[in-house]
């Protein structure tokens, strides 16, 4: 097995209980591989989210000077199977305790999408993209997928 | 569909050609969906990475302010096969342009881990998790899993 999939995206938070709230509103579930107050790992579609400490991450990756403040230049995208679905998306995910980040609107591409932060400033897109079907799990077909 | 998954992992990085050669090189296929000079969408296992220029990120998502520098706080996990596999990822990564984070070693929760970041330093953690086994993809199974 060569390195060419993600298992796992871990996002550093720096309040663990909020952000297993939040992500619990939007659908996830807490897995009971979870450690309580280290770290949680939430089961969603083929990838798992694990909730991990800012400080806790930075140390486990031997990051001396820890994260830079700020947004980090990765967008996580939730592709959705209507856009209805990526307005009820938004609402949902702010009414959680997300910042709406920018409104859904018809992109360039043909789909639609829009932005929300999550408590710790985690980009999220959901989209719309139907030149991209959707797998049951969640996951984007692209055009030439075998 | 709740939006409880990650269907594609967005990545803002300021050469789209070496990107692309970093994530080629560890076994990443590129789509031909994949907008030349603008967007490469990488195929590998679950679920689809995707390469974006840094500042074409913030402009889509509407981050007037761009993004901070340094390392986010975000780790993508690619979990392996076994401690060999780990060793054998993490010299390929450095070799195609990455840098070495952290060497591997045997973690606190029974597993084999280090990090390596890419050419914009996106973290990656390659690990084994005999707790975790991996589905075909490289997506892992939780214990709890249904």
């Amino acid at each position: 097995m060569s390195a060419d999939h993600v298992s796992l995206v871990t996002l550093g938070v720096s309040d663990l209980t909020r952000s297993e709230a939040f992500y619990t509103t939007l659908g996830w579930r807490r897995s009971d591989a979870s450690v309580d107050g280290v770290v949680s790992f939430m089961r969603g579609g083929a990838v798992v989210l694990s909730l991990f400490g800012r400080d806790d991450l930075a140390e486990d990756a031997g990051l001396e000077g820890g994260f830079a403040p700020g947004p980090a230049a990765v967008a996580l995208a939730c592709n959705l199977p209507d856009e209805a679905a990526v307005d009820a998306a938004i609402v949902a995910a702010v009414a959680a305790g997300g910042r709406a980040v920018k409104p859904a609107v018809r992109a360039e591409w043909g789909g639609y999408s829009g932005y929300v932060a999550d408590p710790d400033g985690h980009l999220w897109e959901f989209a719309h993209n139907p030149g991209f079907p959707l797998h049951p799990d969640g996951s984007v077909r692209l055009p030439d997928e075998n």
